[in-house]
């Protein structure tokens, strides 16, 4: 069985690729995906597979039946596009100015769409039934995924398996981590009111630039002191604006940053010290400030089982020639709402193009290569049909995450 | 004489009046005051009073000869505006839209040019000669002083007097002092150049906005610990931007800022720590600057003799009802030129309205009370007359500036 | 043969016991452990059992060979106490002014001791060579471990094993770590010498105090941004002295603190960060610095396999009821420098009291369950004896250290 | 009449050595001036001179009674000597061990005994009334003024004259200066009290180095952002204690440091600054502290009139060659007390050695030119006798002190 699929998603390669260079050409801003959308529902729809349109927004759920009983394993893939100019030299660059595909998630669609083709045709001989979760709008919080869940995507769900192409990682390569494995990402604002004057008369003001630049100094002792060196947590100050004539005392000044932390009562206390140092900061100084910390999406937590079970399976998988623990990443991902709900793991399938020069994600020529796509599509694959024979037991030995 | 001066002064209050509000409603900004100018000079012409136009640019100088041998006494007068839109509710406001007198240098130029036309006819009574400055660009470095004595202003001149209309005191007043006046005043920037990057990869960068909070913060010593605390300094960062998304780590902060001192030890030091500051903190954090320091107008440094004498001949002039030392004031002014060149003082005439509220120097809504272009128009006069029958000698005690 | 073991242990847990308040009556401070090393010396001997003593200087060595071929597995106990005045109210409290085992080396030895015992009966039927290093010397840098290893401790030998027992996890608890399970542990200080002066006098003199200070807030920043967040890394300063009459500038200042360090690279970059820190911050006040960086322990790296190992047999122990994954602990240990030598895993073993009140190690009131000694001594013992049948192989999957 | 006094005085000079030498070689801490008060009390009576003991303490007051009527002139000289080991070879090195007239009150005292023994013996030509005050305890706060001026000593005194010999400035100099001559000097301590713990678990510790070294950083605004650049103040933390073991986290620091302003709402507005910052600092960070203030000597506050008259008189005394301001000195003077209930003003007498080297006050070598103490009593006689022949009246110009 196994081996079926295997041969089969490779013989719809060529298929994969163009679909993901259709799409690629086709990118679609976040929130805004329609035509993105309606081309994966036709894509079901011509194969006689279910699928739902608009689900929790312009999400879309495919659903193939295996002809024995069985768990529910869903599957996802996000497909909006980014506000980036492709500078790319190829010939399926992006046709739509000022819009592209910077981070792979043509060919998640891709990847999943074939895996999903190739699965309907083997349902005689699959036991269980499988979710191709389709999601809108991860680039962009609140993200598309808390809305699909509000409209029952996981309905049903027994586990979900999810994977990002890697570009900094070559191809035949698996990373997975147990527990955190991307952070919570959070953006926080304040503003210093001080009170503006000339910059002879210091004393007749209170200075917002002295007072602000103070207080982005004491907010680095949030991660040196407070929080427990070994949980992970970046506390940045990003922009710093206090634009003036040079002889001129500041008024105020507003400060942005970013918050990265791997568990929640890390990533709460910190909105909290932020909070407190801009306060006894601001008291020294005499000074007022307003204080806004919007939450982003939370952490990827990867499941214990699960990633053991992927771990497992993975190093199994042809094309597969390196399974390694990956550091956890400081970046977002609202995969992380699935794993509030379902077990489930995620974890990043190497995509790095063999030419010369690579580029990061997000980066206007950002590329992959795409035999990743199958690798990647042949891994889901096989972990979805794998799950169906795991005995769903506490395990011995306990871990922490 | 001093009687017949002040008679004929307050017989063409009118006058002085008149040519204020004239100037009022036509400012022009520093370095572009030609139709000023050509006032001034038309003014002396046909009075019949020797006139040299485009001194040193803009600037109009004119020469009254006393029938009697003395000295040569300088009077100073700057004429240009402010590029500030004029608020009030007059008659006499701003035709010019968004420019406007709102530092008083249209009294001064009305004070000065009555003041001439008097002792012009009084000439023959006069001893000594007599140098009407009329100086365009006070307002903006480098100003116009250094160039007008470079086209020979000065040339034969004993001794300069010269004053502001002051608005934050009442008429009546005059405000003294023997040494530091006003303020050298000078303009700093400085780059702080880091390495951007990732808003949650700190350890991938040098944090640039990290890097120039600490330089403010360590900027505040010079002040606090390194400049001897008898002497007066302010080192003021008025600007600091580095305007960024929120989850990026900054790649540069530009700093500008102003020094205040009044004298040159101290702003040549205060230079150097700025420097020494920028670098020491830079290289903490491995990361480069650019540091520009722009000198500004130097101290007005009164002298002693020039100061002691006015005080004694400002208690006599009818008007003047109150003579007090004056704070020394961090603003700067290029009057402090002319004393490198000829000994002489500089000082405040009270010109505050009498209406219920008013405004500071610069404010759109700013206004003088017009008597008291009248008692600077005695002062200054009477300054000049009495100055011929001082002793010019070295002084006991002696004062350390 | 493990049932054998098992059950020979339990039925020795009496004498355990004796030995281990016979050592808690009897504490010596490390580097003068002479008496404990004889007495564990003649255990060894009324045996019959090969023991060298004077290893590397207190060290003791016994060594017992099974009848059949195998692997040489060696197992550690460390035995010096520490300089700290004995608080409780029990029978067994220290017979030593000022001395105590206030951290369990007296458990680890009487566990070590009994364990030796038992392999030694059991011999016939044991396979490989068991090697029982008794290390003084592990509170004090720079331990005994490195003078051990240097005087043969480890020739010949396959694999070692070690555990603490640990008084914050319940009696039954395994805490297990692959990879850093403890910190390094290193020493610096920074003496800051500044120009002292009258406290009225600033500008005269290089305040250490605040040169000092500003340090200390400019060190937070080698945390908080230049060591990757991924990585943990302490830094602490925790003596400030600079002791002078309130209205005297500071000459100097004297700071002492330790760093806390995971990696190799990230232990030499704080060093090297610490010192461009005092640089750049002396360099700002024109003031000098002595630096001076001790590298303790490094950290205690377990290796991957031998700890999956001690997981997988721990999980079959009779008593252990939980295996649990630590979180990495900052302390240091110098079992370290074995593990960099041979393969092999460090571990904890709860022995929390069952009492109300318990205290942390090192605390004058510090105790032990000492039903622990029973499941260290079986979780050690289980590991020497299956440790037999391991197969030495580069593993699949790979796992980043 | 001032030429007999001068005469007179010149005369005794030799009596005036001898005094100073012997009190020299006999000096007494501050509170403990009991044989100097004697020596003093005894030489006005043999005299015949009206003179009061244990006034305020250790206070002596001496009248003179001129024949004709005039105002009441009193003259202040201070008797205490300091803890300092006297390490001059000179034949009249103190006798006492570790304690040492090393701030020239001795030479007062010769001064002040010999003008009034002069003063007397003319009595029969002076008009008004001759007040000296022998202060004890000028060295050691509260000093000996308040409570010898609540004891009535100032009672009908219609203004004070006061010097001090001044080893920086050459014999033959008087320095004057128009209000704030001498410092008000503070003294303060601030104890932040956080949270300790071990030095690799910050996290668990409220960081006392770090909150106090902010604090001190933090405290240097008030200086360069808070105070009128045109005022004088200083903020110094001379003492910084925090001593633990390096692997420590600091439970608690005790800063102490100096205050030293010109104006009393300068002064007071520093208190509550100083106050402010360590509430705002130690807020951000969690931690408490406790704060003292101890006010010392307030500011020492010439006269105007009285000031200017010195500087008139000073410039006719034979042997005086230079009158000339003098920066404010930083230092505390109890003399302040005077000025707040009388009219006068304190003076600086140079009074340096014509050795090679020469020492600063309170240095362990330190020493006069005798010959000052001559200066001195002439110009303290002549301002005295003068004086007489002022007219109290406003003066016009006004000055802001």
């Amino acid at each position: 069985m196994l081996e079926s699929l295997n041969v089969k998603l490779a013989s719809y390669y060529e298929e994969m690729v163009e679909i993901r260079r259709y799409l690629h050409q086709h990118p679609e801003l976040s929130f805004q995906e329609t035509n993105t959308a309606e081309y994966i529902k036709s894509f079901y729809e011509k194969l006689g597979i279910e699928v739902r349109g608009n689900v929790g927004g312009n999400g879309v759920v495919a659903k193939i039946y295996g002809s024995k009983p069985g768990k529910t394993v869903a599957l996802r893939a996000d497909f909006d596009a980014l506000p980036i100019q492709d500078e790319k030299d190829v010939p399926y660059k992006s046709l739509v100015p000022g819009v592209m595909h910077a981070c792979g998630h043509d060919g998640h669609t891709a990847t999943l769409l074939v895996l999903a083709k190739s699965l309907h045709e083997l349902r005689d001989e699959l036991e269980g039934d499988y979710v191709m979760i389709h999601q809108h709008a991860e680039e962009y919080a609140p993200g598309g995924a808390v809305s699909m869940i509000e409209d029952g995507c996981l309905d049903g769900v027994d586990v979900i398996f999810g994977t990002h192409l890697w570009a900094s990682e070559p191809t035949g390569t698996i990373q997975y981590r147990v527990g955190p494995i991307m952070a919570a990402a959070d953006r926080f604002e304040i503003l210093v009111q001080g009170k503006g004057g000339h910059g002879a008369q210091p004393h007749r003001t209170k200075d917002a630039v002295v007072t602000a630049s103070q207080l982005v100094v004491n907010l680095q002792q949030i991660v040196s002191r407070k929080v427990n060196p070994v949980d992970s947590a970046v506390v940045t100050v990003g922009s710093f604006v206090a634009e003036n004539a040079f002889n001129v005392i500041a008024d105020k000044a507003k400060l942005e940053g970013t918050v990265r932390t791997f568990s929640e009562d890390v990533r709460t206390f910190v909105e909290q010290e932020i909070e407190r140092t801009a306060k006894g900061t601001c008291y020294t100084s005499g000074s007022d400030y307003e204080y806004l910390f919007e939450r982003g999406y939370p952490a990827v937590i990867n499941h214990e089982e699960e990633t053991n079970f992927l771990v497992e399976v993975a190093g199994k998988v042809p094309g597969v020639n390196r399974v390694v623990e990956t550091e956890p990443q400081m970046g977002g991902e609202d995969f992380a709402y699935y794993l509030q709900h379902v077990k489930g793991t995620f974890f990043f399938t190497g995509a790095r193009p063999e030419t010369e020069e690579n580029y990061p994600h997000h980066h206007p020529k950002f590329d992959i290569d795409e035999k990743a796509m199958l690798v990647a599509a042949k891994t889901l694959g096989t972990a979805a049909v794998e799950y169906q024979s795991v005995k769903l037991e506490a395990p011995v030995p306990e871990q922490a995450l």
